[in-house]
């Protein structure tokens, strides 16, 4: 009898949220635990374990689940470890994928969160038929999934695809990675705050970003003031959306995908963000390219996409 | 009996190259026409089949010859047509690939100039035995092929690849393609140049490079004014290199790959070239990949490595 189900685990730098998936992308049951209070792995490894035999539990027994996928940050999937990850506790390399194996007995597949997205596209949402197209997530960073022939691209070390680490401007922004100018520092949810501090203290025109302090301003704050029209907040957009359009006409240059898909939380501004990033893409690519890419919001339902992306991998676990 | 050979055809937009290879990449025989001088396109093919007729009857027969591979500016792997290359006396799209599998009878396949050297290299050259790498063509302009688990990428549209039209200085040097700031604006030997002219008129301090002609200056005068030592000779190498090691840092973030390797006329000036490229990309590299990817020189012959990797398409042609 083929196994039904499949597992995904999202792992985050706060929360750990796992779920049951079949074959269309329905999620049957799903559950969450903290990832942050577990200073110890194996700590946190017993609580997963827990979790997870509940679920297994409730949805007929382990003879129904064909493998575990799991999206964790800075996960590496030839090798099935963490690799110091520097938003979890756990310091050093983690080899999760094994430690998992051993207590559940399940075929386990790791990689990190954006790949997931993209296999989740490709399995369960837009890119379904698509061969050629790259996931970009916009998020409080931003990562990148790249299929290409209808095989996300792990390069030889497992580790390809940082587009949120290209270069948007040289000499830029400060990175969290040490290095200056890289795309997030503009276009991640953090970038745009960023932005937007830039824009408010340096510029004098009125706006309702004024009423708020200035350094607890969001993304979403700004999102909210834009579709009542503010004109700062609408720049901001407009200036996020040119940031990725101009990056997305190199991307292009590279793989040329039939779609670059947006996921993540920013991607809750949807025409403030996605106009200026197609105008701004199509202006800047070499001729050959334009009007060939499309650009297209996620499709997978958002509180079950990270589970959703995760899971996927877990059909192909060994 | 095993087809032992395969004919490699390389057009450029003066000269016509082609060769029949064997399977180790040895140049059996080989010969060439003029492009230019060929105003419709069947004056030209009358004169190719003439030279590759006389070519298959030197190895032996046509029974002897497995496929033919061509190498051609703006070759579409795809449909096997070459598709409005500027530099080429026909204009709009032509089916070679089809053309040519008419009157030969063989199995004929086409893509670019920089896509079959890439082939050629993980065929016959520096990247035999390698899953993932990146060919870098730095000749008159310039051109790149991608390989990614063993796979050239094509892209949705066939055009995947033309990383000499990234973007390397936002609203920087004017390109042929209409946009500005390309790679190949500073990088190729014309690009090398135009800098050379640029220090030339700016900078006021002595260069044997002053005694040459300003328009008439080369980037061979420049690699010849650098091994003398000259100072602003040397500095222009640097500055190269500084850009496509920039370059190639944000490519690694791509498809982190086990090897760029460095093909063309430019890569006479060996460690030149090469010293500041990997200083440079090491330097602007994310940390996960520092020290990882090889620089590494084409190891194709170089009066044969133009059809040698044409050719290596021709083991596959269908």
């Amino acid at each position: 009898m083929e196994k039904p189900y499949v597992i995904g685990i999202d792992m985050g730098g706060t929360n750990t949220v796992f779920g049951v998936v079949d074959a269309r992308g329905n999620v049957l049951a799903n559950a969450s635990i903290k990832t942050a209070k577990h200073n110890q792995i194996e700590l946190y490894l017993d609580d997963l374990e827990e979790g997870l035999n509940k679920l297994i539990e409730d949805v007929g027994g382990i003879n129904k689940i064909k493998g575990i996928g799991i999206g964790a940050p800075n996960g590496n999937f030839f090798t099935g470890s963490i690799d110091f990850a520097p938003n979890l506790p756990w310091k050093g390399q983690i080899p999760l994928a094994e430690l998992i194996k051993k207590r559940l007995g399940l075929p386990v597949a790791l990689t990190n969160d954006a790949k997931a997205a993209a296999i989740g596209e490709m399995t369960y949402g837009a890119a379904r038929g698509m061969k050629d197209f790259i996931v970009i997530t916009l998020g409080t960073g931003v990562g990148s999934g790249i299929v290409v022939g209808g095989q996300l691209i792990y390069g030889h070390d497992g580790f390809a695809g940082e587009l949120g680490h290209t270069i948007a401007q040289r000499d830029g922004r400060m990175c969290g990675c040490g290095r200056q100018g890289c795309l997030e520092t503009y276009t991640s949810a953090k970038g745009v705050a960023r932005t937007t501090k830039e824009y408010l203290s340096t510029r004098t025109d009125d706006s309702l970003l004024r009423n708020l302090e200035l350094e607890a301003i969001t993304s979403k704050d700004v999102y909210d003031a834009a579709i009542q029209g503010d004109q700062l907040a609408l720049e901001i957009f407009e200036a996020t959306g040119k940031v990725l359009g101009e990056a997305f006409a190199d991307f292009v240059t590279f793989s040329s995908p039939e779609a670059i898909i947006l996921f993540g939380g920013l991607t809750k501004a949807r025409d403030l963000l996605m106009k200026p990033i197609i105008h701004h893409m199509e202006k800047n690519v070499l001729s050959i390219y334009k009007g060939k890419t499309k650009l297209l919001f996620s499709q997978l339902k958002e509180s079950d996409a990270a589970v959703l992306g995760a899971s996927a991998l877990g059909w192909e676990a060994k």
